[in-house]
């Protein structure tokens, strides 16, 4: 009889704080033990003196997502687990999200159906506020934290989502006496209506004139608004898909300031930039559509920096599946249609581990450590799936990714996703994966994914635990 | 025969990243296994789900160190380590201190003498470099690096230490050629001596005004310049035992510049102010002279801040061993002696750990991850003893502390150390330590030191592996 | 026949550069000539070597505004201009204020009829635009702009005012586009209302927590949203009545980057503090009820400080006269009316010169020079007045202030306005006005209010004259 | 019998705070009316509406100094004050320099014979303090400023003029004790010799590379430590001819935190940048050598626009007339000579107004009311000179200035100076000086000069009026 289930021989392991050297035995989906020479495992894997990291955890993905005007998202739980799965990524955290006028329960309940089934890997949801109803705050969203979604965003832009200051305040309330986690899109909402409106009524409607509509300034006041409204609450906030300069100060601010605010940064803002929307008559800038949008180069350097200098404890892709092409895709209006109507966000669940492993810790930007922490680890414990997920250690879940290390170029027909581009084709990198591991089980083999859809499961979330920054002991006068 | 040397059961175990339950085994003094059922040690200890944390390493302490005056440090390395082993520290880094006029090598070869058959755990040695000579910097800087001694202390004030601006560029550049780690005390010595001889003119003696001979803009001068001259030569330094606000947001701005400046505080800047230095007609103010000197309260918050916002990457406890009484101690030019003749320096290397245990983890301001980052895993980075030591970790030595909790009442004549006094005295913990273990060997049992003198030994040390901030590309244009 | 009508000898004329000592020779209103010994005028005043100071502006003061709740402001024109004639003020800039649904045109017609006959000294008017219809912004702004009302003040709170985001943006673009001046009063709305209820239905409502309603992080949020949206429109600001370090810091952070920000504040943040508001169980504090509300005592020292520095370039009164007692007081609804029920504001138009003399320049605070800098030639110089008012220059009116040094006791038993108190009661002064010259008329002659109704005259403003800050060289890219 | 000596008619005169049509009426070389129909006058100008505003003052020049070296300055007092009354500067504050060794007072008597019967117009003395002995502390300074040397410089670089941290203090405190203002050159002695010493190994010698051996850094850091000095002396300090942004960061934090630190730039820091040093072959570079080094075009802006925001309360010349020809020129070690021996500095004595009026005031940069404060007004006041010079107000000295708007090529053949070169060779400039008038007479009627040799006088000057930040009351707690 075997001690183990699987061991994964001759690691070369990486946690948030460690490298060595080790033996990974398996059983029961967990890691159970650690060393150098453990006994057999009725599976054995070989890692070869290769890199072994915790799986990925997306915590800002869009799968199937209603989008409420009826257009559909190209990836639903099964392709959009599938590409999460063979990109290294082993938990995903998409959002379930109220329509207006919606019970938020409702939608929880609607999107549990959508996943159902579905998902090849683990999956917990965000939820996303936009009608924070007396209903919602005092009946729906304490129920629902405490049955394991205790995270949600708040959109400050969208008129279809957005919440203004007062909606603001009385969710960011329920977070702090729930426990909750808020993450907050923030980009002002008044100031990209009035550029846009501006803008194609100077006839500016090229994708490129999105980035025009969007100026870092009105990702920054924003910003220091949503850490206003927290400092005012005393709750931590963790503001998602940070871009540059101008938001990062805001940020970096307020942690000086010893407010518990937390930022997440993404692939898009270390690879691309405003020059990738193209020239007037180029629409496939269109591809690079997201907000905030890439900004310059030197912003990039900057983010590259605030990964390692503490500003960002979260790296996510904001998978958004829109496809280029076909009824939902961002040319279905025409290469004419203004910016505005195009569908908003970019793909890279797929490719988030690869590019910040490659880029970042192989071209010796940041160290492997970091890599994990950013990954893996700080969004197990933000959200609330800590210690089961997360990290290399005994008793965790065996999710878990071995890297092969060799040129490979990114391509689109390579991808799992269900989009019909990704914007980094052709990008040339330093690795890829070689296996992806999801409770003990080989879910990507580095040539085929292996998972049956429906064999994630549904993860309830603890309250985050926010390890990262001080508790601060006073209460709110009141 | 069994599986392990020892196997520690039931552990709750501490990393810098991650907290898990696991049994540790160990053999040939390091750890080769963990996991929730190891099979039988030669030797078990049950934690009983205590915490276990890495053994600390304190990067910052003076034992038998020449002084240049023919006084006498009150602990060598027998009291000194054995005061360390039974406060949780496994590894002690002191100084081999240069006299102006020496050869550096000498320095470090009488300190090899007077560390040998003593240390009961093991240690490494930082140099102080006081007389930069060509044969030093070109011959046996860089010599004496590849040995093992890869990180210098610069002093910028005492005269009998500090270097001038060119002096330090010059040593610097040696750093980084050589892959070294600069120290820097930053205190302005003009400043100081100004002030000082001010103070005493207008007949202001008593230890309290030590405080007033070096306030906080003195530090920040020189914390500046220490950046400033280290930006120059493209090194990375690390600023040692900050004290408060001012220098704190030099430190800070530096970090978030892109900068590799990395900063220690210590004990007596959380848990002491310049209150503490008395008032004019006590002399016992004298038992809290060091240098820098406590601040107020509100700095006091403001390093627990730094300490969970990433300002600082090592707490120490610059421990420096002066008696209030007896022929080498405080008193011994009497009571009406002006502060400036008062040996400088507090003991603290016992009370370290148990002091950020206590009211940093269990009184919940900061993490026990950030505990061991701080106290062990870090410090272990920084000065190139990664992954040997500061990590519990296959592979790693067997270096461990168990905790103990439950009232503790700081006590000088339960100290090991060889000071007759802690300024500590009669403060009330909520932990202390139950043991510690050395490469597997149990050094304190909560009780008895058990430790031999000459057990230790000395480390070599890598050249440091700078993992927290980013490495900059560019070269100098030179 | 005399040379002039009049001419004050031996004058300490102070402007915003100088100070010299000459006589003033006034003819037909304006200064006509300066000089040592100047010929006979047909009226002499003997200054006597004492300072002469500008006629003060006072750029922000309520007289007979409608409130929309139908309750009435205790100074109409006359007693308001006739309290500022008597405090050294010769310029008064009230608010002609539109009520939602009103035409801004009607709201300017029906307050020059509150003002026409009234107003004993000379005045101009800023408009106060809460409904930015497209009537308004394309026709009504643009004409009223041109007849000489040449600012306007957006108030990001109180419901009957305020503007979102985006009427703020059209209304900023005006601005930019016809050369006005925008002010704005800044805090955010949302935070207020929901501290108010959230102490309200904690039972706090005593005057104090009007206070606890309107934290500093709530001025500064929107003072950094106001500074945003004027630089995303590249218009200069003006931030009134600024109360403490939060704000000042966005302030001068927007400064220090060239953005053409103003910032404006009042005698109450020097003078008065949140103490001032009294404990729970004194309505009194119901007194020092306005907003922003007075801060604590270290940060009327950081308004002295940037009175000096640059942060602000106006000082003004924002004198709102609402009686403790009557109809219309802030004890009308009783000692148990909650605190958001009450009157909000206090009265100063006459306190404010005697206040920031005494006090700053004669306590030595600030230069005799910044004292006119701030009280007459800036506001003269934004708004529009200058070179007509401000200093003392060949061809400008002949407003001018002779100061009697010597011990004065405020006492609102002596002062003009029809408020039954002063904030300042029984505060003592190093000096008062000794008299008040209104285009070369006496208006004050330190015991008696010589003006009639009507001598004032409204004055047409210029587009601002944005002197004090570089002026951005490049369009919106629009 | 005319009223006046000399009228002035129909004059837009401009001071610090104000802009008037007037008529000036001049006797006994003051200004003793203003007006605008004065009486007759025995001669009289007409300005003819163009602008006259204060003569200037250049705060920061060099003539006929003893350089050590044996070198000598190609402008005497004769040639230097000729140009400077060409220019439309009336006084001129060149330093009297200590050697190392020598007595203070010996140099500025021999400072005095050097000036006496040869300066055309008025002239101050700063002193250069380079051998602070107690003689000199105690002795010299105090009777020489109560004689009317009221400010002195410290270098903080140059081996043969620099002072260690410990000097600066004590000659620091000189001043705070006495009521004189110091002015220091920062920049970091030991990071330029260091720097230096690498760039000639490495065969870097020419001209450029005297910026890569004084980078920006090089000047904060001496910025942040001459701060730091003067905050803990608790005395005003200016820091002269400013770069950049780095330094600027430090002044400008210095002035937000209530420290009265003053500043000034110069015409090199707006006007050239690194690349007029040339590129290798090209030794021309050598004529815009100057410490600190002008930096890039950025910077330039960022000087602008330190000039209107408050940054800057001077703007100086720095002319340091070295020959590029000749025995003691800049090419006398021919052109392969090291950038280190190279005369250091450039000429601009007759060129500073000129500049900065037309690319300043003219092309809409700054107010006419900042040229005047920064040229005129604050230097006589920082330096005690006011109100006898500095502005145009009654009893002030004739000190006048009319501009003659037109096209005008800067050529150094049309330069009245004794140096082979301007740096501004063929710069088009928007004006330049139709007349000076120095006490009253014609110094340079736009053709020629007109004063003879000796009618300057020597001013003594009062203890500074640091009247533009705020007097801190604390003393000391010493």
């Amino acid at each position: 009889m075997s001690a183990f289930d699987l061991v994964i021989r001759n690691a070369r392991a990486v946690t948030a704080a460690d490298q060595f050297d080790t033996d990974i035995g398996i059983s029961g989906g967990r890691i159970v033990a650690l060393g150098r020479q453990l006994a057999a495992g009725s599976q054995e894997i070989d890692a070869a003196g290769r890199y072994v990291t915790p799986g990925g955890i997306d915590a800002h993905c869009h799968f199937d997502q209603p989008t409420g005007d009826g257009s559909v998202m190209a990836d639903d739980f099964v392709s959009g687990t599938r590409s999460a799965a063979c990109g290294g990524t082993t938990t995903v955290i998409p959002f379930a999200c109220q329509q207006k006028g919606q019970s938020l329960r409702a939608a929880v309940e609607d999107y549990h159906r959508r996943a159902a089934g579905k998902a090849l890997i683990d999956y917990a949801f965000h939820m996303i506020v936009t009608d924070p109803t007396p209903q919602v705050l005092e009946e729906e969203l304490p129920a629902l934290i405490a049955e394991g979604l205790s995270s949600f965003k708040i959109y400050m832009t969208y008129d279809a989502l957005k919440l203004d200051d007062r909606q603001m305040l009385e969710t960011l309330a329920v977070a702090r006496r729930e426990g909750a986690m808020a993450m907050i899109h923030a980009e002002n909402a008044d100031c990209i209506s009035w550029l846009t409106s501006k803008l194609i009524a100077a006839g500016h409607t090229a994708p490129r004139f999105h980035a025009s509509s969007r100026p870092m300034l009105v990702e920054r006041e924003a910003t220091h608004r949503a850490i206003s409204l927290a400092e005012l609450v005393d709750v931590p906030v963790l503001i998602v898909h940070v871009s540059g300069r101008e938001a990062m100060e805001q940020i970096r601010w307020a942690q000086g300031n010893g407010l518990r605010v937390y930022a997440e940064t993404c692939p898009q803002y270390l690879f691309l930039s405003a020059e990738d929307l193209g020239c007037d008559d180029d629409f496939h800038g269109a591809k690079c559509i997201c907000s905030p949008p890439p900004r310059d180069k030197a912003n990039q350097t900057l983010i590259w920096e605030g990964l390692e200098n503490g500003v960002f404890q979260v790296f996510s892709s904001d998978h958004a599946p829109f496809r280029f092409d076909g009824p939902d895709g961002k040319r279905v209006h025409g290469e004419n249609a203004s910016f505005d109507k195009i569908a908003n966000g970019i793909p890279g669940v797929e490719t988030r581990l690869a590019l910040l492993w490659s880029e970042g810790v192989l071209a010796g930007r940041i160290e492997p450590q970091t890599f994990v922490e950013l990954t893996a680890t700080n969004p197990a414990k933000i959200y609330g799936l800590y210690p089961r997920k997360g990290s290399i250690a005994i008793g965790a879940d065996a999710d878990l990714v071995i890297w092969q290390e060799g040129d490979h170029v990114v391509s689109n027909a390579a991808l799992h996703h269900n989009v019909d581009y990704t914007p980094y084709e052709g990008m040339r990198l330093r690795a890829w994966l070689a296996l992806t591991l999801s409770r003990g089980e080989v879910v990507w083999d580095g040539q085929t994914p292996l998972a049956g859809a429906g064999r994630g499961e549904f993860l309830a979330c603890e309250r985050p635990r926010p390890a990262l920054r001080r508790r601060r002991q006073e209460e709110l006068a009141l």
